[in-house]
């Protein structure tokens, strides 16, 4: 029974040295990676450096435990950062106690609110976060963090969640800007771009494998960590006013519980559950892509539990949210990791860091963290994205413009949740008003398309109508009238065919519109008959009387429907191979009903 | 431009004599019907009898202009009244003038909303509103409205607008029953009950036409009013503490017109928008009920502004919200009414009852208003409705439940909202996972079904998967995981067709899964195949470079398809008449297949 959520059941048994080697070179190499991340993400999330390193250490163990993704990352991540900052920024004020315990606080919720979904097998609910909603959210987070870094960069108070505070923020703060933060800054930008472009082909020829030159190119934000504060102490520019990341707790963190208080568990609850999903949706997402490398399998709800059981131990140990990375997963998998161990090697890793390598960090200047903030941050900003979500749907479009505006102007909370309800109730829209066609035969085939786009065979005095779209309640009273209006304009036609291959389910007050159609078809002699009507869909129709109260017959496909009915309208056409072709009217006769629907 | 919305030029021309008979014949008889139910749901809404009144005016007369539906009559209705009591009630005590003034409000800002969705042309949202839920939703409030009659009923005190809440405030004075009270209103709930079933019937036998005899029955209540008035006249029931309506202020209403306070206006909006929405259901439904009788059409946002203007005008002359009444539409109907102008002769005939009328009202026994009530709401409790969803639909079912026992425990406007969005959502979960059919063909047609359905052949190596719903976010991982999970377990496919009748139309978010799909399966040296995409899904398709990357084919039809997969799959089914059936794998083995998935 519990084996199902423990994993590492699975994979433990089969572990040998090559595995073990795989996982410890990862290991290292994320190591390094994570160690500036972690500081910066915290900067971020508006919390004391040692926060970020303690949300590595304790989650990547338990994840271990309960991870089904063999190759995923989990940690303290950007956009997380910043909904961390956001909700929390407004219940304290950034860097008291009381700060910190919220950021904590909001872990705990958020990692407990993922395991009951996962328990509850609720995965699928994170599905109804659409790409474009998601895509277009991770862009506006991205230029929300990166412009409140420049409060980093440029040494000026920037404050606010929002683009708009931000920049007013920015404007009232322009004259004290510190040239010494400024340059470090953006020499680290400099430098992590050219290192991501360049640095893996500098590398490779200087004799390293093309593999571990990649990898090992990925740590160059450590590289500009250390030669900035050897920039900082050479140059004595704490003294010229340069913000240092200061004095860091060494040791491990103590076990934690978070306080009781009611108002602040109810005021963190929506955030955390949005942190908690939006958190899951970038880790399946992570997950799918490597497993789809290795052609593994993912079981989205265990996925929660583990992600939320690591958000837990983050909470205890002192940490604050964390997620599947995508850019540490890729390295951890392209730098050899086989199983979840590489991730416990790794947090054994940043324990000794933090337990040794503190005071190392303490001339850090903030500006080399907001630099590594800005360049992964650019990554995320994609711009392609809304280009080709322009170019393919407009609804799809809408609901991603929304989210980002939401966001960029009032915050993350309200644009995300403004992008699931808005692409929801554009859902609704479309299907509230269905497309309709007029089918007919595709001559020499059994197929039947929309005669305005197909020359296709009808017969006189028989209407097929193909409905595109399940009826519901929301387009219940839209057949009606679009039954009706087609009918009322052809006082030839003696049978409609309903086809309904994309009727997917009948509601109970779509079946009482059918009765009604049926009825009053029938008071004006018309017959009405389905076709093709789906096995679920019949299974339930056969549990009403309608099928008794239907005019017509149901027919298996719409070829049997139009061959049964064209005997009977079009006299020697019985027992022919091909009747309708027989008794066909001209097409355009028929286009001119339709255009009136 | 404005005669779309003014119906009256369309039948004012043809106008005459037969018609006029018509209507006076049929306002006489609704405004002898109209004068109890409008002092019964004043009395039921908390608010003097007068306004009752005054709200069968005014309304009739702007209906008159605007309205599209020949026959339809508006006034007070039973469950606006109850909505408008449950509404006023939180904001003011029963009785004082900011109740009576909050009342007003609340038809001034219902009828400007039901306006301003007509004239945007949103009449299609009332269909969001499902039939379960409405009818559960009127079921509910019926038992409500009746239950809460008790209190004229018993002569005591029964408060609240939920069912607890009254039972309660029952429970706590059951001892003070008045007895004369209960007897005048037992003895009409027994004349009414009578009277709808057996008074046409009698009346028919005494000589009259069916007809006549019928619509007379329903002034059945105006005799039990009369009846006992004299009851209570002659034993001087006043004294022994029998409830009367009292004074009742003679005269037209003066215009008026409500104040401007913005926090009233503001706890109105939502309970004046519901009141809309749902009075502008039970409107439509109405109309179109009475409409297919003579073949009429309507214009639901026609609709839309003739409610929403004849609320603004009971408003203005101090009504409280109306509705177009089922029973009232049908006498009006019944008795011969051809044109609205029957509604403006009835308004006329209030207007003289207003002016003439109410001392001999002075007398006139609560019980017996009670009664009216209670007889009139025991037809709107549908058990029948109840029991057929129940059978047809689980989750139709679901949604009405919720909504009886939400609206029944904690009042109507949380009912009505609790099935709206609960509709909703099961639809959306619905969706989400959608039924996934592996279909081959049915022998001697073109035609292909669920195996598991029907006795179908199928090709070796060529997987044909049916996905019954449109593919959009909340099912886009369902259909990677799908597709992925029928693929792994039989390691023979070659090809897979994607057969899409019954999709719809296909997402950012599902595109980018089919991307992955075709991709993952081209990886694995699978091509992936669409067959019967519709033309608008099809037009989408093209704009993106989807169809350039994809690894198969898009066939017109699923014949065409696996005719053309299995000429390469099974060598000399070339050229001919049934490639298919020539290399046929057993049945069973296929469903080995599906069963897993």
């Amino acid at each position: 029974m519990f084996q199902r959520f423990l994993p590492i059941h699975d994979w433990a048994r089969r572990y040998d040295r090559d595995a073990f080697t795989g996982d410890l070179i990862a290991a290292v190499i994320v190591t390094i990676m994570l160690i500036p991340q972690s500081l910066a993400y915290a900067l971020l999330a508006g919390l004391p450096p040692e926060v970020g390193l303690y949300a590595s250490i304790a989650p990547l163990v338990i994840y271990m435990f309960l991870g089904s993704s063999m190759t995923l990352a989990v940690g303290p991540v950007a956009v997380a950062s910043l909904m961390t900052a956001s909700a929390v920024g407004e219940l304290a004020a950034t860097g008291t106690p009381e700060y910190i315990g919220a950021a904590i606080l909001l872990a705990l919720i958020s990692g407990a609110m993922l395991m009951g979904m996962g328990f509850a097998r609720l995965g699928f609910l994170a599905n109804f976060l659409s790409h474009p909603v998601i895509s277009g959210f991770i862009t506006a987070s991205a230029v929300i963090i990166g412009v409140g870094q420049l409060k980093n960069l440029l040494g000026i108070p920037v404050e606010g969640h929002t683009l708009i505070g931000q920049l007013s923020s920015l404007g009232a703060h322009l004259g004290q800007i510190n040239f010494w933060t400024l340059a470090i800054g953006v020499a680290t930008i400099v430098f992590l771009v050219w290192a991501r472009k360049r640095l893996a082909g500098v590398l490779a020829r200087a004799g390293l494998s093309v593999k571990l030159a990649g990898s090992l190119s990925k740590a160059a934000p450590v590289l500009a960590v250390v030669v900035s504060i050897g920039v900082v102490y050479v140059f004595g520019l704490e003294q010229a006013g340069v913000a240092i990341v200061g004095d860091i707790p060494r040791g491990l963190p103590a076990p934690t519980l978070p306080g009781f208080d009611a108002a602040l568990w109810q005021s963190l609850a929506l955030p955390a559950l949005l942190i908690g999903v939006v958190g899951y949706v970038e880790t399946i997402s992570v997950a799918q892509t490597l497993a789809a490398k290795r052609r593994e399998r993912i079981d989205p709800d265990q996925k929660l539990i583990a992600l939320g059981a690591a958000n837990v131990g983050s909470a205890v140990s002192g940490g604050f949210p964390v997620t599947g990375g995508f850019s540490r997963s890729v390295v951890n998998f392209d730098a050899g990791a086989r199983t979840p161990a590489a991730g416990a090697m790794t947090a054994v890793g940043i324990a000794l860091a933090t337990l040794f390598l503190t005071p190392a960090l303490y001339l850090l200047p903030k500006a080399t963290l907001g630099a590594t903030i800005i360049v992964a941050v650019l990554s995320l900003i994609d711009l392609g994205a809304i280009r080709r979500t322009w170019a393919y749907s407009t609804t799809d479009f809408l609901a991603m413009a929304a989210t980002i505006i939401v966001t960029l102007g009032f915050g993350v909370e309200l644009g995300i949740a403004t992008g699931v309800l808005l692409s929801l109730l554009l859902f609704l829209n479309r299907t509230a008003r269905p497309h309709v066609a007029i089918v007919g035969r595709v001559p020499g085939t059994e197929h039947f398309r929309n005669i305005r786009r197909h020359e296709v065979e009808t017969v006189p005095g028989v209407l097929s109508i193909r409905v595109d779209e399940s009826l519901y309640f929301p387009n219940a009273r839209f057949l009606e009238d679009t039954i009706n209006d087609a009918v009322s304009l052809n006082p030839e036609i003696r049978d409609v065919v309903l086809m309904c291959p994309a009727v997917n389910f009948i509601d109970a007050s779509a079946l009482e519109s059918l009765e009604l159609i049926s009825q009053r078809l029938g008071d004006a002699g018309i017959r009405l008959h389905l076709s093709e009507v789906k096995g679920p869909v019949m299974d339930r129709l056969q549990r009403t009387d309608f099928l008794q109260h239907l005019s017509g017959q149901v027919f298996l496909s719409q070829y049997q429907a139009v061959k049964s009915l064209s005997a009977g309208n079009c006299p020697g056409a019985e027992g022919m191979q091909n009747p309708v072709s027989r008794c066909t009217e001209s097409r355009s006769q028929t286009q001119d009903t339709v255009s009136e629907l």
